[in-house]
């Protein structure tokens, strides 16, 4: 299996060949980190796997020990999406903010994730059917369902004004989350895609949040200073 | 050219063949009406010409005579997308209504048009990257600047409360429109998408629109009365 021809990359390559295990392991993860560049940079049938090729520099046979298709690639790259996002939610979940926060801190972790290309990649694949039916309805129903535990905390917590039913708050939320990646992808490379976040979020929480509730927000910088860095950034 | 085995489609027929030209129209009707069938029904990746042609009936060598790739039907059934989109515009301004009601209209005629397979081959094929180069960010940035001119004008009557910005809830009411449309076709292939809808509106409209407005608008149904029997139905 002498499929680079890259110096060892591991230190237990160290004092000799890495194990064929760890190989197999650097192999399979640069071809996905290849893999992200290309699907994030272009739809499913304009990427190409030469071009995967090339950008992880690894031989043909390396690919096809590891990969049968350009599909079985993409469908590892949102596994990585996957893995990606229920960390997000885990990570924010323990801050131990109110529900509403932790929902805002999700939509700036995925900002945070989007610099990178695993969770572009991943977007695009899906939006193009290609999240794998083992993932059915993913990442929406995923997304619907955080979404919809943290807003019926948030009601029980009093948060909302009392019109707002959770779970169809949850479903906006999801719809203006999805809408604003693909419309902003089109339109502008993603470029005015935090303020479009911002400006969402702003308004629906603006709509939805309890007064008391909102002027503690208002005052500690809203949705601005939750998305922070990657306002006027991109 | 006889490319199908079908008795003469037109009335010009009825005293013989078709002209040519007629019948060169009415293939590649038929090729564009299985194509959207194909292209509503699967990913880009997934469609088949196969499949196109035997809903078609026409032939293999007709099918070419008219386009010369999956991808050139692609376009073209984009290319009816534009012209039903367009139209519905046209015919919204005709009614007369205020901005806002027009706007509202504007996602009546969608869920209108999304019962046939043109805007919702369409649509797929834009979010999967196939709207062409000659249409850069469709249908977004047609949806953009449509709305984004009710919204001015919405706004000139005083139909806004002041804290709106009309371009920036359009990009809202886009963003939450496109998301709808994803997030439900792959969580429920479309069968909640006319709630989902007005639930958006409703939501986004009581946010923004001015008082007594929304008293007019309530009265007469809102937006359940807009999307009527949509509601449902599906």
């Amino acid at each position: 299996m002498s499929d680079t021809v890259d110096p060892p990359r591991h230190p237990e390559g160290a004092t000799g060949e890495p194990p064929r295990q760890a190989r197999a392991v650097a192999t399979r993860g640069a071809i996905l980190a290849a893999a992200a560049e290309e699907f994030a940079a272009r739809s499913y049938h304009e990427a190409s796997l030469s071009r995967i090729l090339e950008r992880s520099g690894v031989t043909k046979g390396a690919l096809y020990f590891h990969f049968v298709s350009k599909e079985s690639i993409a469908l590892a790259v949102v596994d990585e999406m996957e893995r990606l996002c229920r960390g997000m939610v885990e990570r924010c979940a323990a801050l131990g903010l109110d529900p509403l926060r932790t929902a805002a801190q999700i939509a700036r972790e995925m900002q945070d994730a989007l610099d990178g290309p695993e969770l572009r990649a991943g977007q695009r694949l899906c939006g193009e059917g290609l999240a794998g039916p083992q993932r059915p309805g993913w990442p929406f129903a995923f997304w619907q369902e955080v979404f919809t535990d943290l807003f019926l905390r948030a009601d029980a917590a009093g948060l909302f004004v009392p019109a707002v039913d959770p779970s169809s708050f949850a479903r906006t939320i999801v719809d203006v989350s999805a809408g604003a990646f693909v419309a902003s992808l089109a339109t502008t490379e993603l470029t005015d895609l935090a303020q479009r976040v911002c400006e969402n979020w702003e308004l629906l929480l603006g709509a939805a949040a309890d007064p008391a509730w909102l002027e503690g927000w208002r005052a500690t910088g809203g949705m601005g200073a939750v998305l922070g860095p990657h306002l006027g950034r991109r």
